[in-house]
């Protein structure tokens, strides 16, 4: 188990493929472009799930689930939506299978046709909008703060593992209101709430800030993100929330009586991140060694390995150790393996990126310590046995702020600012990153920087304003501050 | 807010229906046979999902994601199994829609056909046999203890939310193992599991039992099932664990090296439960006047009515007791209305099923008590506030114990034995549930009593045997107890 893993100087895509694959994250499935969440993987997801689950509950969100398909009329309904997005889908078209007539196998029964085609929902504006039709008649049913957990597909071209997927996981929140004002009050605090999901426990900065027209959401009035920046430079979408103003409840005709009796449509908000987001936390923190995962969202926080093989009283060390991490709530384990070489074990667990790991030999013993090595700088130490399980509670405190620190720092070292095409060129193809630059705010100015350079505008970052001026391909006069940037 | 439900003893079914409607359970949706979950009924499941998730993982499973869609060809593989099972299903056949040329709104692109048609997983065996493939080489890799939650369709004709929807939400296990023993006993353990959860959490009693070789599983060798028992005298099949052989590990090739290195197929279990639970949960404990919910299961367990509107002194109290309640975990909520009157307030309540209800009036807090009102007894009392959060706490347990005794009191007084067909005949008729009686063992047998009684055979119950005789019907000798009852 020597160097198993692309460096990330050689091929930064490789090395991301070699991760996901050598650590036991996702497999490849006989379904193209869908990928097999194996249970590390997952784990972290779990993990994310069960933290964003508690943040939106906090905030008053409850969760529903709502069908997996979609009728192809609804589809019509709101066509900027339809036009923009929602195309490339599975398309169910019979709903039976028969023994092939003329041989062995199955076929599709072609007297189980479908009247209308359903689809298997991209995202479910269109089939929630059409529920909430039903439950919505007075400003008292108002808001509703629904979210769902749920899987989606859209019909991806080129794939990668938890990047882009052809079916993935997700939440999307949907949610509706009596003004405009709430609407996008929501969003703002969604938009908030992923941030902080992702720099508290994903460990990984992220950039605030709303798309341009050209990049929101079909349907959307207003579309705020995250966006993370991976080492190899590029930027990452990492969450997104909509303001969705009226477009969706006029669509589906959905109403409300305000207190005067007034009738009016309904205002909406959504919001989702995904698997994706295990994809963004991969390419934040690790190394050439393998995965490195923040201890907040590790499924094993904690390895205990026996040197050389476990005997009656190193178990019994290992089991008094656990014990007291359990009761701190530690996620730990013991490997309890009597057949494979430490050494071996701990490439391995560097490779899966448990963020501790202990070894227990004869020798500590005697003196009562045990060998603790940290994951994130890989140094060791050796501590004692006696309190330890506040030792190891703090540090995982400081791994965890460890990551994110090398990540901000990382990330702040990649933000530059370009005062003319010629450096934005040069930034984005020398250095990557986010190019922070003016922009007229037309479509026409964005379009022709990306066909030049490739990058995208990944938000407008009113938050830190390079004041007025001209942009930078136009030259016209610019007063909106954009981050430029090449993207997954 | 009066009488808004129709009485069981009316029409069950159409009680049913009420239930599931007016506590805002799940709603029809717009597309065939699936049903909207809406958050009540969410709610019950995410707390069934969190409490088995945890007796999963404290048996040594972990969970993970396999793909959505099936390759059609798949299905040729396990003969038995798409003979029996998978054929009434959801095909795609194609992969994007295009503006309709003769028109507004969309239609199928015919140029995006699939070479193979995909279905959508109605189990997941065949797709999770072919992955294990890739992962199993050696006896290192065994046992493969592995768990999915996940969303699944199978193309009904006949549905009712909950008991019987074209999609619904499951968990489905998966484990490989080395010996047909350890195989046997992983599905055995699951058997068991499940029915701890049933009565321990639904306060559901179960039978567990085998089912015959005609209800098994298709490509099962041996189906275990727990059967509970509705108010109207119907079974319901509550969750089945397969001990699967090496029938799917033939189908997909899937063998592993043993010690010697002796090349050998795996042996497999696969199980599961569903939303289905959920309609079980309903039909076990809820009344005429709405919901009951087990306490351990209920989204909300104690709700706050201040009487008749929140002063400062009454929200005061309320938010005291709430704050106790949730130190001890309780899941409590104040109802903040002020809108509503409290008569409204108590009869909403009791049809969503909510354990525990406290109301506060100024008078009560003149002598320093609450009002408490049960929902499965429907008694009231005052209670001192001092110390009310232990008085609480135990309260709950004791209605979760109630509900279970209740349950499994009116499941016992329908068990009978059946000596000879006019027996079971009239017992099947007259009193319903569960008819004991001896079986031939013969598929003709029991595809005969079916015929006359449209009772099924719920399962052989070998450990309350009524030792040997005659079978009831067929007349020859019978050494199997089993249980006849009609069934959801």
């Amino acid at each position: 188990m020597a160097k198993q893993i692309t460096p990330r100087s050689e091929n930064y895509s490789q090395w991301y493929n070699d991760i996901v694959k050598k650590a036991g994250l996702a497999d490849n499935s006989a379904v193209r472009g869908c990928m097999v969440i194996k249970p590390l993987g997952f784990g972290i997801w779990e993990n994310m799930k069960a933290q964003l689950d508690t943040m939106f509950k906090e905030t008053g969100h409850v969760n529903a689930y709502f069908p997996l398909f979609i009728p192809k009329s609804f589809l019509s309904k709101e066509a900027e939506h339809v036009e923009g997005f929602a195309k490339e889908c599975a398309v169910i078209t019979h709903h039976r299978l028969m023994n092939n007539p003329n041989g062995t196998g199955v076929v599709v029964d072609p007297s189980a046709k479908l009247e209308e085609e359903l689809i298997v929902r991209p995202t479910s504006e269109t089939i929630i909008w059409n529920t909430y039709k039903d439950w919505i008649q007075s400003y008292r049913d108002l808001p509703l703060l629904i979210n769902q957990w749920a899987n989606v597909v859209r019909w991806e071209m080129r794939t990668r593992p938890f990047l882009r997927t052809t079916e993935f996981l997700w939440q999307e929140g949907h949610t509706a209101h009596a003004t405009s004002e709430e609407a996008l009050e929501e969003s703002k605090l969604i938009h908030e709430l992923y941030a902080r999901f992702a720099e508290d426990y994903m460990a990984m900065p992220v950039i605030k800030g709303a798309k341009t027209a050209n990049e929101r959401f079909a349907g959307a009035v207003e579309t705020f993100t995250i966006e993370a920046l991976m080492q190899d430079g590029k930027a990452l979408q990492a969450g997104t929330s909509h303001f969705l103003g009226q477009n969706f409840a006029k669509a589906f005709d959905v109403t409300y009586a305000d207190k005067n009796n007034k009738i009016e449509h309904v205002w909406a908000s959504s919001w989702g991140v995904s698997t994706r987001l295990v994809g963004g936390l991969i390419m934040t923190h690790s190394d050439d060694e393998g995965l490195v995962i923040p201890p907040k969202l590790a499924p094993t926080q904690v390895v205990i390995i026996p040197i050389p093989k476990p005997s009656e009283e190193i178990m019994k060390v290992a089991e008094g150790i656990t014990e007291k991490l359990l009761q701190l709530g530690i996620r730990v384990k013991i490997d309890r393996d009597d057949q494979k070489r430490p050494g071996f074990k701990f490439a391995q667990y560097e490779m899966e990126g448990v963020p501790i790991r202990l070894g227990i030999g004869k020798r500590d013993l005697e003196k009562n310590v045990v060998e603790i090595a940290r994951r994130d700088t890989k140094e060791k130490k050796s501590i004692d046995i006696e309190g330890i399980e506040k030792y190891i509670k703090d540090l995982l405190d400081e791994i965890q702020q460890n990551l994110f620190s090398r990540a901000k720092k990382y990330r702040d070292d990649h933000i530059s600012v370009a005062e003319n095409m010629d450096q934005l060129t040069q930034l984005l193809e020398e250095k990557g990153g986010f190019v922070k630059a003016l922009w007229d705010g037309t479509t026409e100015t964005e379009l022709a920087v990306k066909d030049k350079t490739k990058a995208t505008i990944r938000c407008i970052d009113d938050e830190n304003s390079l004041g007025t001026g001209i942009d930078v391909l136009s030259g016209k006069p610019a007063s909106k501050t954009v981050l430029y940037a090449k993207s997954y």
